[in-house]
């Protein structure tokens, strides 16, 4: 394929999140909800148990779409404007989200999660281990 | 939208990776390249600079279709199978990949960055500022 054709990407499962709070960012939420997955996908989660962290890339379904004058986004939580590359903003040119959550319980293809920013009902597009950077040995 | 519709997503740049080295996973990664933007976005990476730590989101594009045989997979380099959403593996439901990169220099809309674990020519779905996972106060 072409390194600029379009991608389709299928959701594996959705959000479940009952919090009648607006949700803050992952790193200061501490919402609790349930990652819904397909259960043609549960062997897939055999090995993510109670204390573990996943990141979890999700669909933004409720942003409107993308304009250039969200390029340059006020976070307002923060000085000044910033570009949309160094904001996590949902306006944002592919309506991608990112989230590192802590697993509380798994059970079957239900993974209790604690950390929720996203919506309830989100598409859930992917899920993986969660690597902290550090900086490489001189 | 519905939470099982099909996402469509359209690359933001391109990565160029001149390294002949086979890629290691970002973490123990050293190899230098470029992630070249589309000019279009280029107001939205004014705040990026040398020395940032930035998440990228990309497309695997050379990855198979998945099939339920993946679920759970030889990652080689630890003991045992594991399930594929407790991988890194380029062989998801979903083909998008997440690395963290070191930004060494930016000019116009193109960021020179290290830790590249991508192929030449991968497509650039989303860059985002990286944020370290904290264990919440008690």
């Amino acid at each position: 394929m072409d390194n600029r054709d379009e991608i389709i990407l299928r959701p594996i499962g959705y959000v479940k999140n009952s919090s009648t709070v607006i949700p803050r960012h992952w790193s200061v939420s501490d919402i609790e909800g349930e990652l819904v997955i397909d259960p043609e996908y549960k062997d897939g989660l055999k090995d993510i148990s109670a204390g573990n962290l996943i990141c979890v890339i999700f669909n933004f379904h409720k942003s409107p779409a993308f304009t250039k004058e969200k390029l340059i986004q006020n976070p307002g939580h923060r000085d000044g404007i910033l570009g949309v590359f160094s904001l996590c903003s949902p306006y944002r040119p592919n309506p991608i989200g990112f989230s590192v959550l802590k697993v509380l319980d798994r059970s079957e293809n239900i993974l209790k999660v604690k950390g929720l920013d996203m919506m309830d009902n989100t598409p859930i597009l992917d899920i993986k281990p969660y690597v902290a950077y550090k900086e490489p040995e001189q």
